[in-house]
């Protein structure tokens, strides 16, 4: 095999690009284009906020009609909401411009923004470059893209498998930012899927909503929805396979795994990345009555401020765990709990376990902490994703934006 | 009228006293007692925790039984949580530690407790100091309680009122302590109020849970719950007013009033005084769908770190409240939602408008931030009371505790 790059060029048939069109005030890059060269089956899962950006129900109405994609544009910078009727059109104008480069046409085009709201889109960069942005397409514009659609992420978000479908190598690319942004407003996070499989849009949309709620969904910074959250899968069919056209295909599974693996790999960097976090927190809760009370368990324990905080300074305080999965309306009996955080047992049916502070505040300290609880109420199971909570995540959020 | 004190001790025929037990690392007072010199009709609300305290379990065992209550005996330094079965006798033994003191039966005397959790309880100085406490009993004691039930309150929350049942004056008073604790396991709101109004157990306990429902519920600090919440109402008679057998009888609407009056005071300066907090943040949605949606969103915008951070820095960013109501879970239609922050319109059905920055960023350097949220979906109102995140609430909580 041919060495791939890890991006989300990296499935046959799609290059990217970005540029500068002065969206973020650091003048970096912030206006990225990821195109197929042949039409592509497309499939999006949205943030579920009532209030949501004009973009997302742009995305939402091109795939309800079902037509294949060619290109998503993505900024930085500027998220467009609440921008009124000009923040429409200019979202409309943006898919335009770009298929006017790509002799598409504008429903060919979805859009993505990410950044400061109730602000206009300056859109005299975006038409002046968009030449620029789609002439320089190639296969190694990947990792470019994936850094122009970063907000306050510190860590570039990217990744790609192979898998074979029947004798034929299939690929899977993605790209993701994360949670934060520089003059935040509010926290999005964006993930576009790329692979080179064949898919009906059908299937498509049915293989990334599941992928998505094993993966992304598991990810909370702060319990704070964004109105702009999108996770877009392209399947352009480049690999020659034969298409996919539901679950029952053979070809389903294994891209299945395949793409679950690249949104997983996703979740754990948006989590560690989230802003002002130092460490991911892995919370994993077993023997739940049914897996709707595990992830309620998983979910409270990620997104319990005090357990971010105790993470934060290194307490194994296994107190603030038993409580969030408390009050997480999940069912079980809190004489069966245990808890172990890293590989230290410290609730054991209840009963807590004598154990060296010292030596599990300093196992606290590794780059990923491993929350584990069992529930004693059944076999379902559910991850979670988190990270502590700093003074960071305060300053960075308290600034004064207007 | 005589003066009364604003206290707990307000009402006729209660006295208190509070006394060092050791139990606080800063050995300030940290046990106190609160006695009725007449049996008193008693009710209690709870956390809803599934993981609780022994304490807990134990209060609502002797409401459940229906007879009156003598006495509350509080301890504060150490929740007495996590202590195994040694735990659960030595809540035992200072129920019965106090009643011997007052000459009355152990299921008499309610215990509350607060402080870390999983160290075994001091019992030494709480023995040695019980005499003293019960011989130090007096009216003006009601201060001295209150100051003791502190842990990292920064100020005291202590209230009363009086009005009248036919032609007598009825009085209630209250003591509360809010989220925070020195070694902090968890946030534990403790609150007790009083009334020499006669009341069934029944009337009681359906008076004191509407009006918590209208007042201390409607307090979010941090989202997470406690293992220990505990608000408890005794009404002695000693007004000599006729009893209150029902909801029908006419004392019961202005007992009712003057007890919600007593608990939004309590709401609020827990709020206020949240771990680390510099303002209060009281919202109010109107215009809901129903009730239970006009709580969500409420609850959405108080409980929002989003939302919390920006309040801390003065940032009059109403993208975050929109995005807030909009994960709430309430029914609205974003093009009639209207947010007004202090006096300021910022939104105005679904249309952000033209503001002054820096005067909104001024008026939200009050210590008491108004935001309001219109729906635009039916007549339902409710409140919710929040305050400010700040770094500060990160270092007290990311403490070493073990």
């Amino acid at each position: 095999m041919p060495t791939v790059p890890e991006t989300v060029t990296a499935p046959r048939g799609y290059r990217a690009n970005a540029v500068v069109a002065g969206l973020k005030a650091s003048g970096r890059p912030d206006l990225a284009l990821l195109v197929s060269d042949r039409p592509a089956a497309a499939a999006g899962v949205f943030t579920t906020n009532r209030v949501h950006a004009y973009n997302v129900e742009r995305n939402r109405r091109l795939l309800a009609a079902g037509r294949p994609l060619r290109a998503v544009l993505v900024n930085a910078g500027n998220a467009n909401v609440a921008t009124g009727e000009q923040g429409r059109r200019d979202t409309e104008t943006m898919a335009a411009l770009a298929a006017a480069q790509l002799d598409c046409s504008a429903d060919e085009v979805a859009v993505a923004q990410t950044g400061v709201i109730g602000v206009p889109l300056r859109m005299e960069g975006i038409r002046e470059m968009m030449p620029a942005l789609a002439g320089g397409l190639d296969i190694a514009g990947g990792e470019r893209a994936a850094q122009a659609i970063m907000t306050t992420d510190t860590r570039l978000k990217q990744a790609a498998r192979t898998l074979r479908i029947g004798r034929r190598e299939v690929r899977v690319g993605v790209m993701a930012k994360g949670a934060g942004m520089i003059h935040p407003n509010m926290a999005t996070l964006l993930c576009f899927v790329t692979t080179d499989a064949a898919l009906s849009t059908g299937a498509a949309q049915e293989l990334l909503a599941a992928a998505v709620d094993e993966t992304l969904n598991l990810v909370t910074i702060d319990g704070d929805q964004s109105t702009s959250d999108t996770c877009l899968l392209l399947a352009n069919g480049a690999s020659d396979t034969p298409p996919i056209e539901s679950s029952a295909d053979p070809g389903y599974a294994p891209l299945l795994a395949a793409v679950q693996e690249v949104l997983e790999a996703m979740a754990r960097a948006v989590a560690a990345d989230g802003e002002g976090a130092t460490r991911l927190v892995a919370v994993e809760v077993t023997g739940a009555h049914n897996v709707a009370d595990a992830r309620l368990a998983a979910r409270a324990v990620a997104g319990s401020n005090l357990v971010k905080c105790a993470v934060h300074g290194r307490d194994p305080n296994w107190g603030r765990i038993a409580a969030a999965v408390g009050y997480s309306g999940a069912q079980f009996d809190p004489a069966a709990l245990c808890v172990t955080l890293q590989d230290t047992l410290l609730l054991v049916r209840g009963e807590p376990q004598r154990f060296d502070p010292t030596a599990v505040s300093a196992a606290l300290g590794a780059d990923e902490v491993r929350v584990r609880v069992e529930l004693g109420a059944g076999e379902a199971r559910a991850r979670a994703y988190g990270c502590d909570l700093s003074a960071e995540y305060v300053s960075i959020n308290s600034d004064y934006t207007t």
